[in-house]
């Protein structure tokens, strides 16, 4: 039976460790942290994470579609916070399409568990990776006593996360191209207890988000009520900063000014705001992604990106269904398997990559713009005639399995069309009117005409 | 007397030592090499390297100026190996503008031995850096024996290279944006003794070039008449690339193709191919270049750049000029030195960084090409008619301390009025004539007026 070592077992490599046991492979699972699921996991650092389609799917492929379903809620829309008075319902779709809120750490554990009871996984907690040895093929770890442990391993995966120790020793190799970007911003977690978010009335099955330009808060609902939200500003500079917040009077001060709506929501923001660390979004491009059949990276460890689109965990958890199909169709070459996964994802990636940076910018500036709506109106309204055709980038990244890359290439199409339908003023008016959607279909021919555009080629 | 410890005694940090040591430092200087003037140093391994006027100046600071005279060779122009019986002669400028070939080891030794006569400067050989102790201000070594020494460190300056131990571990501080970008091609060592250069009378005082589009071999004068050669082809690939040629035969098959009028200068070429180390080309950007007023980097170590430019070198050179400046300004504050250090040359070092990728694929491609050769024909004729003003971007960057960046955005304009003045037939035909002439000088006027071009905005 063919050995698969996994370093990490975060979202993404406990998913893989059990869709290769799946598949037939032996497989061990390596964590630097204790069982999350017996110790205490320090909080203050989640991010929430949203599932949406592309994540799920893996899941299912896993056995978990239902069990995951106990643990999340869903999210039909945002619900804009404008103002003290003013608020903003933003529907994601016309036909009840949802993100799925889940806390990582019940996520990871419901892994866990499934992987454990996987025939072929074997995990051990505890064990730091620090790197490989590709001459011995053995991977080094630390244990908790810090003792050096050598284990030798057939093949490697690197599901180490987004400072893998892995990627770092590759990137020594020559020819080893690599970027890392932070956002000059960070977040911070705060927390909305059930009871105020009952009594202030928050609306139920909505992300929250306050937006003002260089800050925003946004608030993942949790099965119990609660909201655990992420405070997003700036590192650095003159005007407010974590750098500049030093005192609960500065914070206090300019919570005033900012967010007074989101005050009572959060009782204990002076001691959460000083007490949690500031959490930094870093995107990360490598090529390539594995040494020959030996050692190959994947989810985070090969790809970071911002989590403003909500993509990454459930980027990390397509690259397992597609990784396993690479795998399925050349069993016995690992590195005909390894150069496919590459190939199919990478381009993927880097535009998901790319638009997590640009949609954080974005939420941030445009969510309240008065031009931003009218387009997400024209948007829905296209949704509703061409169902199966058009959709938004955004629901086409979040509800759909169409390829990243693919997603950003057909936009460049959509949204000239966009472009033309709000110079059209009747359609701007009244768009349901149907005398609008004549023109509508009509002013869409014409595009499709002009622009040649022709489906199949964003086909793979 | 201030402290600063240097991590790296190549040629940057090494100069760096001198400078600030006659500015009255206290400068420990390590490097991880054995001494060069007194030990072996396996060769094969150089690109070599051209001084020019940014770097020259620097060594004159130090006052090196003559000693450099007495190691280099004066080059004029390429000389284009175009094929077996075409030659094409281009000066780089029409007021005798060289370059100074000269040897990566004597510039280091005589850098050297300068520093060690130099008042206040120390020099340990045989020290490894592995990284520093922020809390504990240190700084990390490994020793031949493969001793761990821990050194106190008032300011630790990181002058040790492309592959910056230091750098690398700031890779992994929050906020810090990193990227490696490797050419897709590599270099390889090769030589032309002495006599064959003269039996077959290469132009002395010229850069030899053989221009193939995926491979070439630049030759560059040593002053006992031998030439050092760099052989540049991809890494691998479907076609002919290192990795593909194996064997003596399948080497000499290709090179009688490819070059069959160098083979006969290159009596050493299989020994050379097959024995010499692959040389990759990489691109490192990086910010910030420093840890408050503790840690700076400097040099390669801050700013990978492909040698196609010949700037390698000469801007780790004005690196160290510019620091010098920075420090002079504020020797009380070594913050607000590094950080004006770091503004001063970030961009000059990101615009030459892509002038080098830039380059590397025009001197391939098309530094045979008849419109290629055309335009050179026309800048060096408005360089004549205006010598103080105009300078093609190679002759600013080469011959001028013209700073990078404002030499990338000044050629804007001027390559708009190279393309108008290529559109005029009497000025392509003869542009020496008294009516080409008249028409250049109406040309720029015209594109002065349309480009409302103010020579004040590039000047810093």
């Amino acid at each position: 039976m063919k050995e698969v070592t996994i370093a990490g077992a975060g979202l993404t490599g406990t998913l893989l460790s059990i869709l290769l046991a799946k598949q037939g492979y032996s497989v061990r699972l390596y964590e630097r942290n204790k069982d999350p699921r017996t110790s205490f996991v320090k909080g203050g650092k989640s991010i929430n994470l949203t599932l949406c389609k592309r994540g799920i799917s893996a899941l299912e492929m896993a056995g978990l579609g239902e069990a995951v379903q106990e643990l999340w809620v869903p999210v039909y829309g945002r619900c804009l916070h404008l103002n003290e008075s003013s608020l903003e319902l933003q529907p994601y779709g016309n036909y009840g399409e949802a993100l799925y809120s889940i806390s990582r750490q019940d996520l990871n554990s419901l892994l866990l568990s499934a992987a454990q009871k996987t025939s072929g996984v074997s995990v051990e907690f505890g064990l730091k990776c620090m790197g490989y040895d590709l001459e011995k093929s053995s991977v080094l770890f630390i244990d908790e006593n810090q003792n050096q442990i050598e284990s030798p391993f057939a093949t490697l995966i690197a599901a180490d996360g987004v400072h893998s120790a892995i990627r770092y020793q590759m990137q020594r190799n020559h020819g080893f191209d690599y970027s890392q970007f932070y956002s000059k911003h960070v977040n911070k977690e705060l927390s909305i207890p059930a009871e105020l978010a009952k009594q202030y009335k928050l609306e139920k099955n909505h992300l929250h988000i306050w937006p003002r330009n260089e800050f925003m808060i946004i608030a993942f609902p949790n099965r119990d009520g609660s909201y655990t939200c992420t405070l997003q500003l700036p590192f650095e500079g003159n005007d407010i900063s974590f750098k500049n917040l030093n005192t609960e009077s500065e914070l206090l001060h300019h919570f005033q000014k900012l967010f007074p709506d989101a005050i009572p929501l959060l009782p204990n923001l002076v001691e959460e705001f000083f007490k949690n660390p500031e959490i930094p979004m870093v995107t990360v491009r490598c090529s390539p992604w594995h040494i020959q059949d030996k050692v190959l990276l994947i989810g985070d460890a090969a790809h970071g990106i911002w989590p403003s689109y909500g993509q990454g965990a459930n980027a990390g958890f397509e690259d397992c269904e597609v990784l396993c199909e690479c795998m399925a169709k050349t069993p016995d070459d690992f590195l005909v398997s390894f150069a496919e996964f590459q190939e199919r994802r990478i381009q993927n990636l880097n535009a998901i990559a790319d638009l997590s940076e640009n949609h954080f910018n974005e939420i941030r500036h445009h969510v309240a713009d008065s031009k931003f709506l009218l387009r997400k109106k024209i948007e829905r309204k296209m949704n509703q005639l061409f169902p199966s055709e058009y959709f938004s980038l955004y629901a086409r990244v979040a509800f759909t399995k169409t390829p990243y890359k693919q997603a950003v290439d057909m936009e460049s199409f959509y949204h000239g069309l966009i472009d033309e339908l709000l110079k059209i003023p009747e359609i701007v008016l009244s768009p349901d009117s149907s005398e609008s959607e004549k023109l509508i279909y009509k002013t869409y021919q014409k595009h499709l005409n002009k622009e040649n555009y022709n489906i199949d080629k964003y086909l793979h």
